[in-house]
């Protein structure tokens, strides 16, 4: 049985790729959601002390530990084969994106801090690298979309490389990026997905309030809108 | 047909892990080596226009291209299962400390520039955010061989995972960092591989210079060494 530990769903992206890919698959799993900063921290069992960490229940009652979105990624997929497209080519090319956003598109996650609720004047901060992160995100998006078929990254159907590049999605919505028009579709089809829409809600509705994660998004630019529950 | 496209072995982390794995492990595969900053580089099938890249060429004749070291390992695992342990609980830590060295220790990828053939001064910027990427890896080496009882890191057969910290290998040795001794007992088993050896004779041979390289290694610290052919 697993157990997935995430942080705040306003913050943390990193929480949402293998929450999203287990929602979107119905691939069962028992929701840990522990705030930021709060006192229910130390019940995450990474060693590494971040999230998203994943907790499988062994028959033996033993448990296993996985403690990288990347790692639970492949974890889950040895046993559900559906987390990858199956045909080689189709899967090797997500892996590829996929592990790409793993260790990758630091610029953009450093200047466009998450903060799914806030609206963000990112104007004074377009700088070079910024732009580049932007358009390989968008390069990458619409050459699966052209050689897989759409509607999803990988063709048809819903993989973990959709689910990687889904935060990406509401960092895109709440700093105003424009893409052209075959990325922006991409874009809406996956926000418009039920399990991506749970997400943003209950984002919204959170009332925690971590406080670096909040003066990240003050140094990021204006704020235009603050959509959260007060 | 695997063939392997890296970069100067002197400098190249990410080209020494899929390397590694291979060589280490009698998967056969064409190695080609293209200098950084060489008229080469436009050889490179990468999208990302970096290293390593595996081009797979495919009995239709067409070619499969795998861009990122974690990549090509879950790539080649699909084809070659010894890649990880096969066990399901060490095959778990193992892609997790894998995902772990992917996405992280920048600190010590950024001080600590990789050059095999010097040895650096490095006292001068010993930081506690240095301090605290070297003593995860020492935490996580000694985790493994603990659990699994060495002398790799995943019990008594090499696999990714050790792929994966060898550079971090060479990087102690050019900056003299001091390890308990569990963790320095693998650290010479590992540098004591031959494939290991091999990469660090044909590093130390290499001609080549690429400045930018050099100029991160001029500003980690003091040279106290260069064992480098001229
Ligand atoms: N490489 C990790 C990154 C995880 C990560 O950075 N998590 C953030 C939240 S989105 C975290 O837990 N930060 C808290 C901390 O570092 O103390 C993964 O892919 O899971
Ligand atoms: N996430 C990539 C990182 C690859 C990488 O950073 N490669 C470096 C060499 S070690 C590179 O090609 N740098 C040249 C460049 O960025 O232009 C991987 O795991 O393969």
């Amino acid at each position: 049985m697993y157990t997935l530990y995430i942080a705040n769903k306003n913050y943390s992206t990193w929480s949402l790729r293998p929450w999203l890919l287990m929602t979107q698959l119905k691939i069962p799993f028992e929701e840990m959601l522990i705030p930021f900063g709060s006192a229910d921290w130390n019940k995450n069992p990474s060693p590494t002390g971040q999230v998203p960490c994943l907790s499988d229940q062994q028959s033996d009652g033993s448990v296993i530990s996985v403690w990288d979105s990347l790692a639970i990624t492949e974890y889950v997929a040895d046993e559900y084969p559906q987390v990858w497209p199956q045909d080689k080519k189709v899967k090797a090319w997500a892996r590829c994106a996929t592990a790409e956003m793993h260790s990758g598109f630091h610029t953009l996650r450093s200047i466009c801090t998450n903060n799914i609720g806030l609206r963000i004047d990112i104007s004074t901060k377009m700088e070079p690298a910024l732009l580049k992160d932007i358009n390989r995100i968008e390069q990458l998006w619409t050459e699966g979309l052209d050689k897989f078929g759409g509607p999803f990254l990988a063709g048809e159907k819903f993989t973990a490389v959709d689910a990687f590049f889904a935060p990406v999605v509401f960092r895109f919505q709440s700093y105003g990026i424009k893409l052209g028009d075959k990325a922006a579709k991409y874009a809406d089809h996956l926000r418009n997905l039920p399990a991506m829409q749970d997400w943003y809600q209950a984002s919204l509705a959170e009332t925690w309030r971590d406080e670096p994660h909040e003066a990240d998004a003050r140094n990021a630019g204006p704020w235009l809108q603050d959509l959260r529950a007060i």
